[in-house]
């Protein structure tokens, strides 16, 4: 165990029962934000040297360091575990190991305090990327499925009876659409976190006349949270905005698997899964059960928790506390692991085997009743009228058949005025956001 | 009570306690998304109108009908109660009633599914202007707080222990930028919102050619979620959104609140609160108690259950079920509370009297040691170094005052530096764009 | 308005504004306790005769205005509404009216820091009892279809997927089970709350030998919470394991209400929901849709945003705080609409009609596959060789029927070795503890 | 890897990027599970015998087999990885492995969902064991300060104000009642548990007669879950009151890290924290920040957020589904960081050093007023007139002491009489069912 930052030579070190508590998960959380850490510390350096602080000599070689830790780091050559007091200590006890006086000079004008703000938005940040070019990707693989074999009809469900005719084109074509819906989410949450913290320290600023604007910029950010105040008070609620633009991805990858999870049941039928989307039991030998599908059904819950685990924490005066290190653990597990489930989301798409002769056979003839209702109301019939007097007389739909009815549904966005181009403007116009300037 | 919409002349009606418990709270909570539901029908009323469906003298009349129904509800002459089924069936019975034929065509080519998620996109939009206007307001007065008093020192706090000198204005300034944060985050939701689901009806679309585009126009929205298995799935996660963007604002009132209950204690004794903001003890004679900010602190608790309570539901297929109806009511009362805690916000900012003495007074000669250290930084020693040197001399700070600290704090955004034009230009930014297109 | 207990004479009354936000819904929500807390202030009134604070006539007198007050408020001539600062005030305002001197003389000794927790506490005891007559109820309901319907077989399912054949009567035995266990919780959680908080006052105890001991036998309550530090740590605490309670009968019937939806599909058709409880489409004509089910698994969420929108006021010092007011308004809501939807089970296991025919031709002969594998493990083969063998050769079950399946499944518990006595011994053990001391 | 246990030879294995999703850490999860798994499976190996299934030496072999792998589990000789599909596949592979043939027999008549049930309802139960016996001991060590130093007269406070003189000894007392209530709890919670899902198999039982109830007895349960249903209905439901007992500590524990974050400050300076127990800052020379507390008063999110994660899964129909695993995770790490803050209790306890003079010095004239109240409605004049009479001169309380006030509270409970030995009696008779039942 190193000495921590704020340790005097000759000080006890607390209880190890009490560091333990204080340290353990705290330190393992850093290793996903090491890197961010890394990344805003070679910032700050390049600041500090600007305004006088650091000599060009000392700076490069802090860099340098800096380059070197990252990779250790990356290798597993560097292990962040408990010897540090977190990930932050790490860094400066790193570099001091390394370059001495140079390594006692890093620290000059920040606190942990930003540190830590500024490594978790460069976190919540590159997280946000990744949701938006996953939730994109998810549309994508639906789209393409549209394009295949959008046109087979299958009931569509109200309360999960059979309602009007749809198609499979119209179910993916809504996923996809909802999967771009969160995509734009994600894209908006990452510009409303497009400001940098660091430079703010304890939360009260310092007598340097920091490069603050120069440090954002090399971050990629484009203002300042001025007020230290204010840096503290985005403390969870910054987390809170990113894990809803998870969340409401996860919610729909949610709804996704429910579908398949309902259409792959023999009762069903609609749909088949791959082998490598299912699994065994360990007792029942003729099993053979949607697991994947599951897990991913199960992905929103974890999202869900964490949301209200950082906000049972963030009752609290302003400034910093240490409680607040109890937002870290929950919002960097529940992003991994969102962002887990929803990278498989392209595969299941493109793996699922659709039964197009099972779907068509499940319209029945009850099915046609809106469609009489609403074209009695087109020819003069007032609706409630109309509606009443087909609701008597419900199955009386003979002839009719899927396909006409489907090639009436003209309203706009429906089967047969689909507007997709407009969808995947959308798509395309985020995507080439993303690649231009995604960072 | 009337005849369900669905039901036929002689269909049975059903239980009784069962129409309570499918209808009760349901119509009680369609108050307040009622004249969102009338609004949205009379652009439904025109777009009809346009592709034929209804004439000219039907149209006009509708729309009478249905401002004089908006009229009747504002002055609580028409009653929105167990009558009907649910707000959607009553605007139908009551145009019906007043109208006859015309009235039983008003239904055409919607279903209650696409005219609930209307009413709750509207008054989703809606609240979050207000939501938007009002954080704004808070963020006004308390800058104009920082501008009469703002230079008068006290301690900054981290861990509740004094940290370093602070300033007033510092504080109140944060509480500001991080208002700004909140309305700048309520109307990127709204904007996320910009988009009309009616017309989707049932989830599946019409055999009619519906104007979707020129009725969303009507309504202020500028494109259409397209497809309707989109904007079932979006039931819920607009709602989540929408409230995330409340529980921001609600984190940083209940931050806020906080620090006055703290500030407030004789302990502290920085502030007080005037006589309209406490109350008394029905058995301690004595007392004095800071009630409405106890209750502002606990406004957030309202939002982060009601984020739960939705979420909860969000575990289905695709498509409509009656389960998505228990969103509603946690979501239109979380809204509701919670905008109207905020709404005592800048009462409460501009009722606080400061005591700028004991402030003052509660800045001890410990609170220089960072100056101090940063000092010897800046002039050469390493950071580390310096920092050791002088904890242990901890005291040793003499001569010094908080003023010379606080004009010495020159970072981007620190006391010497504050760069407020900055957060007033994101304000006024925001405001002038509420005021002109602000629906 | 009346002028609040705590103001004097002379005293400005607070803003309108304030007041409204400060009381409002407050009062409203004590209308479901105004019944707990006449009679907890009527134990009271006995107490302070006891120790000679109030003399024989005003105690009586004080009663019988107790009693008249329950009377009108139970006849809805007595209205509790926003001219009251709370429940609490309006029972001493009307005693005051009503009987002058003896009405000032009732909150001797108390404060309503310690009244609302007794009235609190009795609504939760009596929720607690409903609580166990409901799922004791339901799950009677349950035994009573066992007991007619039992035998008939139906697929078992894991994961969706059929696994092993079953009964229809396993399937609502597990459930009566669940329930019964439910109410055992229900029963366990209404003894840890078998304390009387009534005479800690602020929370400090007062300068009188209150007869707190008689004051709760009159309650029914078994013993003090001794200390008013605990008796406030216990607001929240109380509450939340009530839920927990709640909760746990409505994820069973989540889960119930889950299967019905299911069997209810055409796609299954396992079962059918009488017309009582569905409801048509505004649209649709032909829909028939299990509103009822739905709701009933969408009952579940205000449970669990209660829990959450509790738990979050609950980050406070010691003492009494205004934010514990705002527990109150989740718990009585949640608890009511909780018992609500459960007060329905009965009436929906009775309306459920069973297609055997179709139950049964949905077992296939793959289903047999686990009977095989252990009936080979029985005979000596180590099971895993035996589960391996019969995976390559699943379907080849000629000849096995369900009946016979079931009657080999004689693990206790099982179709062949129920034990449903057990259960009932159970029931009946809970339900003859409710009928003699269920307060 | 090994092969999955439902693996046929011939089969493929699934992609490797959906087994590390499927496996990956809930085989890290079950590590804290294993040892119960181990001794679950140690009993139905027991039973097994008894109905011949196996012979006694193949019985002997497993039991020997499972000793040693519980033994190089805790030496970390043996390590649950990814190469396990879970921990219960890793025990047959290990039992298989090491003694052949015994070793695939071992699975009879059992599935891993009966499996994970038995393994998670011995954790549940013995996590709640170390849960009633650490609040007990916080309560312990609580009441010996209060012997030490329970009369030092100190402020009580409502709404952070002060209110009424009251001591040291009154607010731990408090404290430790609570902490008992909570071991009440715990232990309520525990015996709602007593019972034994094991051999309910898939969930339907098997076609043999398992000695069930043998087995429930060694693994000292007193009744069985009988159906399986049932058993797989209480899967999320046994771990959310698990956590709710948990919570209920967690809560108390928040609100005695309050009180100490607050007393600690520099304004009250009620109490001081040993060194052990606080750390620095890495900028700040001068701090001594109180970080346990604050992490203590941070415990309890974990187990919120825990709860609604769980709860948020539980929208099934009956029967087992993948999802299930998805409550796992959060359960175990909720419960095991709880208990381990718990567990720093009685340090904490024990470490605060009291500043009794400040204490003292911090009871002004004012709170003489609710003693001076309630005495003159002892004398005859109605409180409320008492009340308002005082009001209006409540200062006027010349010559009263805190120890003259504090001896005048004798309603029961109070500072006078504090019963305490009522209190004892309760933590010693839960002591004593402790050490001697508790498994």
């Amino acid at each position: 165990v190193t000495r921590a930052v704020w340790q005097s030579a000759e000080s006890e070190s607390p209880d190890a029962d009490v560091m333990a508590f204080l340290a353990g998960e705290d330190v393992v959380m850093d290793r996903a934000l090491f890197v961010h850490d890394i990344r805003a510390t070679r910032a700050h350096v390049g600041g500090l040297m600007r305004i006088g602080v650091l000599n060009a000599n000392d700076a490069r070689a802090l860099e340098a360091g800096l380059d070197a830790l990252a990779d250790e780091h990356a290798k597993g050559t560097f292990v962040l575990d408990a010897r540090f007091e977190d990930g932050h200590s790490a860094i400066e006890a790193y570099l001091t190991a390394k370059l001495g006086d140079a390594g006692k000079r890093v620290h000059t004008g920040r606190s942990r305090n930003d540190q830590v703000l500024a490594a978790l938005r460069s976190f919540a940040r590159a997280s946000l990327e990744t949701l938006t070019a996953t939730t994109l990707a998810i549309a994508r693989a639906l789209l393409a499925r549209v394009d295949a074999i959008g046109s087979a009809p299958m009931p569509g469900y109200t309360h999960l009876q059979r309602a009007v005719p749809s198609t499979v084109g119209y179910w993916l074509a809504g996923l996809a659409e909802s999967f771009v819906d969160d995509a734009e989410l994600a894209r908006a949450t990452w510009s409303w976190l497009d400001a940098s913290p660091l430079g703010t320290a304890a939360g009260y600023g310092v007598n340097l006349p920091l490069d603050r604007d120069g440090v954002a910029r090399d971050l990629g950010l484009s203002r300042l949270v001025l007020n230290g105040v204010a840096a503290q008070n985005a403390r969870g609620k910054a987390e809170l905005a990113a894990l809803n633009a998870l969340g409401a991805a996860l919610l729909d990858l949610r709804r996704f698997a429910w579908d398949l999870s309902l259409f792959t049941t023999e009762e069903f039928a609609f749909v088949r899964l791959p082998d490598a989307l299912t699994t065994g039991s360990s007792l029942m030998p003729n099993k053979r059960n949607p697991d994947v599908v599951e897990l991913m059904r199960a992905a929103y819950p974890r999202c869900a928790g964490a949301q209200v685990e950082i906000a049972s924490v963030l009752s609290l005066p302003s400034g910093y506390h240490r409680d607040l290190q109890a937002t870290k653990a929950p919002f960097v597990d529940a992003m991994t692991k969102g962002l887990a489930a929803l990278a498989l989301g392209p595969l299941v798409v493109r793996g699922v085997t659709i039964n197009a002769e099972k779907m068509r056979a499940a319209i029945n003839a009850d099915m046609y009743a809106t469609d009489r209702a609403v074209e009695a109301a087109a020819a003069g019939t007032p609706f409630r009228e109309a509606y009443r007097a087909i609701k008597s007389d419900v199955g009386n739909a003979s002839g009719r058949t899927p396909e006409e009815s489907l090639a009436a549904r003209v309203s706009p966005g429906a089967h047969a005025a689909p507007r997709t181009e407009e969808l995947r403007a959308r798509l395309d116009a985020l995507a080439s956001v993303l690649a231009t300037n995604g960072n």
